[in-house]
Formats: C-alpha cells, structure tokens, sequence
C-alpha cells in the first residue's frame, strides 16, 4: 500500500486555532502547514490534497500533482481566482457549526435593527431614560436573497423569532412557512423586502447586484420608511459607493456589513463609524477549524474509498 | 338592559399610542382616558372596569366598585403595591405580541453577549479589522429563571438559535428539548448556567433574588470565564449594588438590564455607561396598547356573558 498523500494546509485563519485543531487531526497522513517557515523550501509536487484560504499566489506553481483542493470556508470566490488552479474537484465547506454562526449573525443584525439598538446606545450614552415607539418582529419582512445552504437555515429561524421571510434564489425553493421567489422574480421580491439580507456567493452574476438600482427597488412600506440592507455574503457583490449614497439620502434607513469590496476595510472607511451601519470584519460565520479539517477527513476518507465527494462546486457556475 | 359600564384607562405608556388605540375600541361603551384633563373631576363611583398602569395612587378611592382590575403589562407588582386595591379580580396582560417581543429582547442580549458585540463596537470606533476567537451558541448554557410564559416562548427560540437551555420555576416544567428544574434545584440550575437570563414577577420570594450570593453560584466553565446577567423581568428582584461589585471584580463577564431597582434608571447611575453592560429603559417587552384593549374586550365579554375572566392573578403568590 503506497504512503498516504500528505496535506497541505494554507489558511489565513488565526494561526493558533490552526494549530490547535491539528492536534490530532489527520492521524494518518503527514500535515504540512504553510504558516510554519519549517516548510518554506519543501517541495510540495506528487501531493494530492490542498486545504485553503487565502492561500499563497504561489501554491499552484509549487504544487502541481493535486487531486482535490477543498476551501476553508462556504466560499470559493477567493480559490476560483487564484492564478492556476487545476482542473480537479474544488470542495466547498458545509458544517452545521458554520450554518449556525451565520443565522446567529444574521439574527442578532436583523433584531438590532428591528429594535433600534444604536438609538437606545445614544440615549444610553446621553443617561437619557425614554421608550420608543416599537414595531414587533412581524411588522418586518426579511427578504433573504440566497437561499442556500445559509439562507435557508437564517430563514427558518428568523420566521421563528416572528419576522415574516422571504426568499430569492437561482432556482425557486419550496420552504415551509417562507415565500420564496426564482431567479426572474427578483422585482417582486424585493418589493416585499423591509430588511434585505444578502447570503449570495461571489459569482460574474452576483458581482455588483447590491446597488442603487437594486435598493430602489425595495419595500418603502416598513416600519422605518426606508429599508435596511445586511450583508453577510460577498463583499464583491456590494456597490459601496451606492451604498453610501443611500444611507445619506435615506433611501437606505441602516445597514450591517460584514463583508466588503476591500478587505481588510481601509481604516479611512465612513462605514466604521456611521451612527446607522455595523461594521463586523468578515466574521460572520468563521470556520471551526476542527470542524473544517474533520470534514476534509470524512471527504478524503471517501475519495479513498470510492465513493463521490460531496459539496463538489459548479466552476462555470462559480459556487 | 343596564348601560354598559365605562372602562377607566389609567396608562402611563406613550400617550399618542393609547389615544391612537382607542380609537373604535370599546365600541359599546364609553371609555374614560385619565390622560385627559377632561375626565379630571369626574365621578368614577359606579364604574365596573379599570385598566392600570403604573396609575394614579387615588384611583381606587375615587372608583370604589370596580369589579374586575386589568394591569396593563404582563406584570403586576405595581397593581397589587397600590393603596386600597379592591378584593376583585386582577387580570393580567397574557398576549402574543408581547411575548414575541421580549423573546426578541432576550434573543438579542444572548447574542450580543455571545458575538461579542461590544468588544467589536470598540473596535470598529478603532478603526480596526481584527477577528475574536469566537465560541458558538452551542457552547453557551443559558439559564431562564422564570418558566411562564414568557420564559417558556424564550427557551423555545434560544434553543432554536442553537443555544443550550436551561430553565428554573416554581413548579418544575416539562418542555421539550430543555433541561427544567424546580423551586428546590435551585443550586443545580445555576452551576448549569452561563448566562443567567431573568424573567421571574418581582414578589416577596423574588425580591433581591439576583444577589452576589446567587451569582457566585453560577457556571465559570462558559467560554468567556464568567457568567452573564440579563435581566427582562423586574429591578426589584435585582440587587444592583452587588450586580456592580461582581461586574467591577470580574465575577460577572457582562450584564443587560432592562429592568431597575428605580426607575427611571438615575442619570448618575454608572450602569448607562460601562462597557460590558446593555440598558434598556423597561421597554423589553412593551404591551402592544390596541392588543391590550382587545384582551380587555375579550375577557369583559367573557365576563357579562357568565364565563370565567382568564389569567387572573394569585394575589398570594403575587403573580
Ligand atoms: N461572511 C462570512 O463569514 C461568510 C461565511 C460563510 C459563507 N459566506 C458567503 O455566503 C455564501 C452562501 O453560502 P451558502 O453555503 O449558503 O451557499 P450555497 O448553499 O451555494 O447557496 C447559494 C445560494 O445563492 C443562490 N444564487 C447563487 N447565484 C445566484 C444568482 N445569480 N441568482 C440568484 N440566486 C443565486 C443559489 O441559488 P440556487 O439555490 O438556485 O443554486 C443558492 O440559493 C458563500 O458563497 C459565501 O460567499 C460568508
Ligand atoms: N421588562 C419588560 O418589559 C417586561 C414585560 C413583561 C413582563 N415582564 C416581567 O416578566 C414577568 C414574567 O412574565 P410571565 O408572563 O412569564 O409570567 P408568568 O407566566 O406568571 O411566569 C412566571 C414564572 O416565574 C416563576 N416563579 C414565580 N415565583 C417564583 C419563585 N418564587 N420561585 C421560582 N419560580 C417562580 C413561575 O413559576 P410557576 O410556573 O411554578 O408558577 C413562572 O414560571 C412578569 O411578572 C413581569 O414582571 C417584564
């Protein structure tokens, strides 16, 4: 039986949860991790797996024998861009615990929004003791546009905690208690759209779809006049310019982003300190990073076996 | 047939919503708005219904034969407090909205405390993208004092969120998916706990529960070391001098309050600014005003039509 194939590992994560989830992780195959300089010279041709996340330019080049690369994340905008990636299996990441963060994510923007957080943190800051007027839950709609592995999870929750939902997707989606909406019916969801949330990958289709154009088209009939937009999905898919313009001419009433065209966000950003938008540093739903390396385990341990691999991306399709 | 008896609505919530609700509510009866300087001298003997809150202290004097009393919140520490209150039914608030809402309001402060929102606020004023090592709401045990109802609704979408739940009542419950314990595990519930969530009626058994010694009881295995106090129910049950002390010596990790020993809240309070601490002015669940006349109507029909009024009050037990 030959040696197993060793693993590469590239992730810009923080090194150590990189290093602690190795322990223990691939007991049976050697582990070369890329943040540690032992490796810098190491010839890396005849390996066949690749785990990354803003990996090195450079990978490719030095390691030309792979046979699956699998993402760190639920993205794979960042991998399909890299300079000569290899016609072989792109894996995304799929994991409950990342599902979970995101919809913790999404909730905690959307109920910040729905109960006037920020003002309530100014009356705060001001020991000024005063109720506003309230809407509830179900006075809002939550207009999700993606509705996959994440968008169904936020959606279901959000309808739990009492918001009315609405989805978008590629390919309409039947969903208990959620009306949903395909591709060619973008303009009548977005007209039911009081809060819109964007769980959408980075695709050539999606790139630059959040925009004045778009936001024009949104729900004016909410509780707060104009409507918010929340971002958890791709910065690239954001026109921030026109997002800007919309919060300054109340044609947005708030935003949340926790992605953005640049990122890190440059520190001379309006974003971070806009009295109407948080500002999270793409950390809405952060890979475990035990739970990234066991499910590279699980689908390597299938490869091995025979069986297909799983979560596989549509390159052309591009998630 | 008699007149039907006038209601009295003697609601110290924002004025313009209990004027905007009463417009066609109580279609078949006059309605007398204390908050209107008309009704000042007005004879209130005869009258059968009054509707509370936080009321003027001569109202039962002035309307000596009331036959029913409705609070109007879910609460009625501040009825059963008032001078001369009639051996009559007191009928409290029970109401979807209002469940809903504080259910959001719990939801929130569990996940800011967990997404560690504040330390990301300070950062964002910092200008300054950096990722938090990031437990999820698996990894956190909330702990609900007070199964009622609207502990109850609370529980059921913590877990949804994928928090662990707890729950302590006077009466142990069964609710699925929860851990629940009674009156007499007290002990065991809390060294359970991470983040300890208050929705108890202030009572003689309640009053100052939330003490230093309750505190020390808790879990220090949570993620962020030591436990979280969120208190949605009433100030009286909180001793405020020992929620600082715990907080000043690290004992507790964060607290929100919604709910003071005084309100409003001191302007010199140093709660309105410390840096681990949520205030909001008791509007975590505010009643929804024409819900609240709805659920009068509804139980006075119950009432003139020989049925019995529904939640009414245990004036022993004081909830
Ligand atoms: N901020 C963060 O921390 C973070 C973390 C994880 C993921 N993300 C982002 O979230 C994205 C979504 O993740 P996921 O796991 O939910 O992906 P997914 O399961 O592949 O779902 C993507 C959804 O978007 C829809 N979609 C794609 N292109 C579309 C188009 N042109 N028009 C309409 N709908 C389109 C898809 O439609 P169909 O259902 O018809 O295919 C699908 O519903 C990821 O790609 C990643 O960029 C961000
Ligand atoms: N901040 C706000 O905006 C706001 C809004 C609405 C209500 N509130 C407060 O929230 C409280 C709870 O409302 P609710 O509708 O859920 O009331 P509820 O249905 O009467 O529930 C009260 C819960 O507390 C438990 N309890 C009472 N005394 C206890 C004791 N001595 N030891 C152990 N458990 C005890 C009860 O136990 P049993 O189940 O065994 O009876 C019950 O589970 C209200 O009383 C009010 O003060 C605050």
């Amino acid at each position: 039986m030959p040696a197993k194939s060793p693993v590469i590992v590239d992730l810009k994560f923080i090194p150590e949860e990189v290093e602690t989830a190795l322990k223990g992780a691939f007991p049976d195959r050697e582990v070369i991790n890329r943040a540690d300089a032992v490796h810098d010279d190491r010839d890396l041709s005849g390996i066949d797996y690749a785990v990354v996340w803003k990996s090195a330019p450079d990978l490719f080049d030095r390691a030309p024998d792979l046979k699956v690369v699998f993402s760190g994340g639920a993205g794979v905008d960042h991998v399909l861009t890299l300079p000569g990636l290899p016609e072989v299996p792109l894996v995304r990441f799929v994991d409950r615990s990342l599902t979970t963060r995101m919809s913790e994510w999404v909730a905690m923007q959307c109920l910040m929004h729905l109960r006037q957080h920020r003002t309530y943190e100014a009356l705060a800051e001001r020991r000024e003791w005063r109720d506003l007027s309230q809407p509830e839950a179900a006075d809002v709609t939550v207009g999700i546009m993606g509705m996959g592995v994440l968008g169904q999870d936020a959606a279901r929750k959000l309808s739990v905690l009492g918001f009315k939902v609405v989805g978008w997707s590629r390919s309409k989606k039947a969903v208990e208690g959620i009306e949903t909406f395909g591709g060619d019916e973008l303009d009548a969801f977005l007209a039911r759209t009081d809060f819109l949330v964007g769980l959408l990958p980075l695709t050539p289709e999606t790139r630059g779809i959040f925009n004045a154009g778009l936001f024009a088209k949104l729900s004016r009939n909410g509780p707060f006049g104009a409507p918010v937009f929340i971002n958890g999905g791709r910065g690239g898919s954001q026109n921030e310019a026109d997002i800007l313009n919309s919060l300054d001419a109340g044609l947005l009433h708030a935003a949340s982003l926790d992605v953005f065209e640049q990122e890190p966000l440059s520190p001379v950003s309006r974003f971070w300190q806009m009295p109407n938008v948080y500002v999270t540093p793409h950390v809405a739903a952060s890979s475990d990073v035990k739970a990234l390396f066991r499910h590279v385990e699980q689908q390597i341990a299938r490869l091995e076996s025979g069986q297909p691999l799983q979560h596989v991306v549509d390159k052309l399709a591009g998630y």
